[in-house]
């Protein structure tokens, strides 16, 4: 959706929901790890949701969408891995190059387990499709997710990792990359993916000059 | 790891954690969606902030992890897709059969989105690989995930879904499974995967009345 939103305001508004966000983040973590008393569990519950009813007096309709200004600049606030408004994204920075290169380093915790002590192998999955697909706008060939094949070499483990991807090649319509996660002691995941141009923003990458969006997830 | 806690006392943690991680998932979707003044915002920070500092005045060192009792049951709170105290995780509520099979109807929200308004492609991939998993465990073959492929058919749209697997094959330590993720008008994500048995867990399975856990992940 483009909302005409000057670049001053978006760094004001990243100032206040990506910490109220963050706070969330750690109360989460909290949840899963607190042995404090039940009465205490009740207590913190009932807050929690008289801070959310309030939080809804006044709220979006549905959920957040991928905004763009007129700068060039866009907010995916509400997405599930780079979402700074969203409590569920760990959230990564991806940091990209204009040869269709992205890449972020991060850390996991306990809200991101699947076997004891390691990450959820769907995580891992959640992580490396949103970078396969951000070194795919990087490099000017944006794509939903056609397919998407992982192998996971060994257990990744919660805390400090690195993620990677870049365009391997594309073809017409199809962009494919490929990428990884790894710990210190390197390669955990690898992926493969390919990225198609959705039919409704093909003409726009025919157009010169075009002001397409570098992303679609 | 096994930890000796009666039933009865299983079900009273549920009844306790459970409704408490449901309140941080509330919380997530209105942090997303909200509207209301900075003022308003920064107050429930600084709320949330103070509720974490209680309840991580006793807490676990780490994550969950997965705890088994003598009776069979299993507890994988923490867990990114079904853990019932996990706020991150939608909570999938996964039913079984014996002969490999595993389904879930759910709802995914404003924190599960990717493109406007449809499913995070990675969102699908981390249901699907524990929707895989879990109908491996459920035939008597689990596994850790080796490999997982993803086929996006169309876009996802959030709101109510239902995810299915079963065991396609089984090769010595490898189980493959297949999957998919369906929405009123049909599937949307399909998958196959294949779970390795990992080498600590193989003599359990090599000997009689094996008491080993029916899944990794």
């Amino acid at each position: 959706m483009h909302e005409e939103v000057p670049d001053e305001e978006i760094d004001r508004q990243r100032a206040l929901y990506g910490p109220l966000a963050q706070s969330v983040r750690e109360l989460a973590d909290a949840v899963i790890r607190t042995e404090v008393d039940d009465e205490d569990i009740r207590i913190a519950q009932a807050e929690i949701e008289a801070i959310t009813k309030r939080l809804r007096e006044r709220q979006l309709e549905g959920p957040y969408g991928v905004r763009f200004n007129s700068a060039g600049r866009s907010r995916a606030w509400g997405n599930a891995v780079v979402g700074t408004r969203n409590p569920v994204a760990p959230p990564l920075v991806v940091e990209h190059e204009s040869s269709g290169r992205a890449w972020a380093d991060f850390t996991l915790g306990a809200a991101y387990e699947g076997p004891p002590g390691l990450v959820h192998g769907g995580v891992s999955a959640l992580i490396l499709d949103q970078l396969l697909g951000e070194a795919a706008g990087a490099g000017g060939k944006p794509g939903m997710t056609g397919t998407l094949t992982l192998r996971y070499r060994r257990g990744t483990a919660l805390g400090p990792l690195r993620a990677e991807a870049h365009i391997d090649r594309v073809e017409g319509i199809k962009t494919y990359a490929v990428g990884h996660i790894a710990d210190d002691e390197g390669v955990t995941v690898e992926a493969e993916g390919v990225f198609i141009l959705p039919r409704w923003a093909r003409p726009h990458f025919e157009a010169e000059g075009s002001s397409a969006p570098s992303r679609f997830e």
